[in-house]
């Protein structure tokens, strides 16, 4: 593998205009120098888009032609067979040749999954990749795996995405020994169904992990622990009503129901700021979310992102591939399993 | 079964003093002249806490006494079997005895859940009971179910707990064909895992079903529909990441981060209404919650719930004897099965 720092671009996934994605891949390579994109889609359009951009910008940008596209309807199993001209699939496919180190798409998830564990493959002894996020909570960040890639885990795969969250935090965001919880319906340790009791056992089991105990819906946005691990059906749910809390409230605000004179003027100037908090609640949108558990670095990006939210997606790659987080993951994975 | 409104109140049960519990049932009375409520717990700390209470309304309590105590650690098979003196057993058994019409307790949910499919049974076709709560959100509330009762529910129970939800609206709130969303990871058919795919098929073979589709985490904060169908899991865990966001927005405006001037002056005058937002948020608390599915009505109110807040399920109860909930809710359930 090359030691320039190469991002693959699925160019053409998302709900918005690819433009807003090549836009914010120029933006990226004028903040680093050292930086190359392979931008994978419609050829025409892509060098379409970049007529006008720097002369220098261009020089690091390489065009790779794909004429398929994956709709956010397709059914991953088919995309899979049928979309290998895809942008994600040749965009992936540059990672697993190894010419780029990194993927960044906008598309649907449930491909990218199946796609990045047919063209990477997982980490060993990991059997099922997890998508990480990282959510702002009261006086750290929190971060969160699965957040909707695995819909019926077992306590072993809670088990492995524990391990893989930890070692992220520890070798690439650098958070020493980071705290782990267990996503639950309450903190005792009768409560839950047998999976996550079970998965607390195989945790407990490993000194290496330094795990807290169950933790509930709330703990998310409290900073109680670092890392919450938890199935992707509640996560993706707790992550969702997270946003859809906080809009309820920035909608009241706006309204003003049920207040009057200087409150409602009160609350329709702090407006702005609720609606800041709101967006930064749907780590989606705002960080990138990152796949974990495959050989090669796949960050997804929220489908409706439009270019400064697609930036950070393109960051977190960035910041991924700088930190080596591949290596350093898989380096110590084996003394887990 | 009398004609006399009758509630029975495990005192002893929650995590606050019972002194607030009994004062918010003299509340209660005081407000609602033809109602009788059965205290249950220890007698000699009842009888002491109503000293100096008013005669009339003293003459519309029964003491019952009951000498142990639910615990909130306490295993549910166990309490099942050995806590057959507790004041929750003793509360439900007045319900099952037809003496009282409800039972209110802040106790521990699954040992109450365990005592009441026991003691009062399920509705014909129903194999177990469901928290429905209900949520405030843009426009309208929406009710949900299941909100932690059952953590391991199979398709048939989600379609039972729609159609107990639905019945619930039409028949006793009074909203006429509520529709009805499936909480899932996504909007597509292709989504989530195939308990839900299935629920949905068999929500949807029933006409009498006012069924709208997959809803996602947000959507119970958006009014999408009236009824959020789900397991008790993502339920729970989705109730309370939206207490837990709306909080966080309100410890961000309360520090004041990253706002300066008269932005940081408006957020501080605006942070009462966003704290009274938050305490809305969380509806275990703002609205008392009840069980559905079962053969008698059970209210279960926050454990840590306050004398107004525990007021509230006081008076969610008082709402279902008045509506005669289970005589309607079991009248119309035949045909669904």
């Amino acid at each position: 593998m090359s030691q320039q720092k190469t991002i693959a671009l699925d160019v053409m996934s998302g709900d918005r205009s690819p433009r807003f994605r090549i836009a914010a891949a120029l933006d990226c390579l004028s903040i680093h120098p050292g930086l190359h994109f392979i931008l994978v889609g419609d050829r025409h359009f892509i060098r379409d888009s970049l007529t006008g951009s720097a002369t220098e910008l261009r020089s690091r940008i390489t065009v790779v032609h794909a004429d398929q596209v994956v709709t956010m309807d397709d059914r991953p199993s088919l995309a899979l067979r049928r979309k290998q001209n895809s942008s994600m699939w040749r965009a992936l496919e540059q990672v697993s040749m190894g010419v780029a180190q990194a993927c960044v798409s906008a598309g649907n998830t449930g491909a990218l999954m199946a796609m990045g564990r047919f063209l990477l493959k997982t980490h060993p002894g990991i059997d099922r990749p997890a998508i990480i996020g990282q959510i702002p909570s009261i006086g750290r960040d929190t971060f969160m795996l699965d957040l909707g890639a695995n819909v019926d885990c077992n306590s072993e795969h809670l088990y492995q995405f524990a391990v893989l969250g930890s070692l992220m935090l520890s070798e690439v965001i650098g958070i020493t020994a980071p705290t782990i919880g267990l996503l639950n319906v309450g903190q005792e340790d009768i409560k839950g169904d047998e999976r996550v009791r079970l998965a607390q056992e195989l945790i407990l089991a490993n000194p290496g992990l330094n795990y807290q105990g169950f933790v509930e819906g709330h703990d998310i946005f409290r900073g109680t622990v670092d890392l919450v691990v938890c199935d992707g059906f509640p996560g993706n749910v707790a992550l969702k009503a997270g946003e859809g809390a906080s809009s309820y409230i920035s909608h009241v605000m706006r309204q003003g129901t049920g207040l009057t004179g200087w409150r409602k003027l009160y609350s329709y100037l702090a407006l702005p700021f609720v609606r800041h908090m709101v967006r930064q609640i749907d780590p989606s949108r705002f960080n990138g979310a990152s796949f974990l558990g495959l050989q090669g670095v796949v960050v997804k990006s929220h489908g409706g992102a439009d270019q400064r939210e697609f930036g950070y997606a393109l960051e977190r790659a960035v910041m991924e591939v700088e930190r080596n987080a591949i290596y350093r993951i898989n380096d110590k994975l084996e003394s887990y399993f």
